[in-house]
């Protein structure tokens, strides 16, 4: 990713519509597999640092602050390409993804399918959870 | 996809957490390219819905009532598998995009991105949008 700009920033806010908290949906995709990886909540300020830093920043609704992917977990998102909806309150972060982004150790939040009537673990952890610190969800 | 069963929906919602409001977080994917392609909501119903029918139903929040994908736009979504987060609010839809998913007539919703400092439109309609019912969003 080109160094983001504050131009960035400007053309981008204009054309978010954050909801009643505050907040715009945030899906992680890995840019070069495909793979979604997690869906998570950002603020204005989450933004901000996302593109300022090309670091992944988050909003984390549980602790009520600006949490950087990674910080405690060392399993941080490189940001790639951010995209917008139509309607301006969905993004999509395609991203570099170090290890894991599931707090649990899998690579992705979605591990679980409805197969055969049943909900199936279709991923195992690649990093065991117990390294992580359990309080990054 | 198999044919979904009662028992599907037995196992899968105890363990889908909707917010205040009722709803979870649906990001749709195309199954075979990997292409994210909106992101929408859905309440108990339309969870339920879509697994009894296969055919992906949303909830619009900007109606206040089910939304079966396509419906009046003809831009169905065939579901090929649902999958469930760690925590329980958000889902991925594996879907099979019969033409455009976004009411403006483009493949994905996400068709704008963040490049050189601005916003750029990076994907052009497939579908006339006037040939879609606009109310559709």
């Amino acid at each position: 990713m080109s160094a983001p700009s504050p131009s960035a920033v400007a053309a981008l806010l204009p054309n978010l519509r954050f909801d009643r908290d505050g907040l715009v949906a945030a899906v992680a995709q890995q840019h070069d597999t495909g793979d979604v990886l997690m869906l998570a909540w950002m603020n204005r300020e989450a933004v901000e640092a996302t593109l300022a830093t090309g670091q992944v920043t988050y909003y984390s609704r549980s602790r009520g602050k600006l949490w950087r992917k990674g910080e405690s977990s060392g399993q941080t998102q490189r940001l790639v390409e951010l995209r917008v909806d139509c309607d301006g309150d969905a993004l999509l972060l395609l991203v570099d993804q170090t290890g894991a982004a599931c707090h649990t150790g899998t690579r992705s939040c979605f591990f679980r399918a409805v197969r055969g009537g049943k909900l199936e673990r279709i991923a195992e952890p690649i990093v065991d959870p117990k390294t992580l610190y359990g309080a990054e969800a």
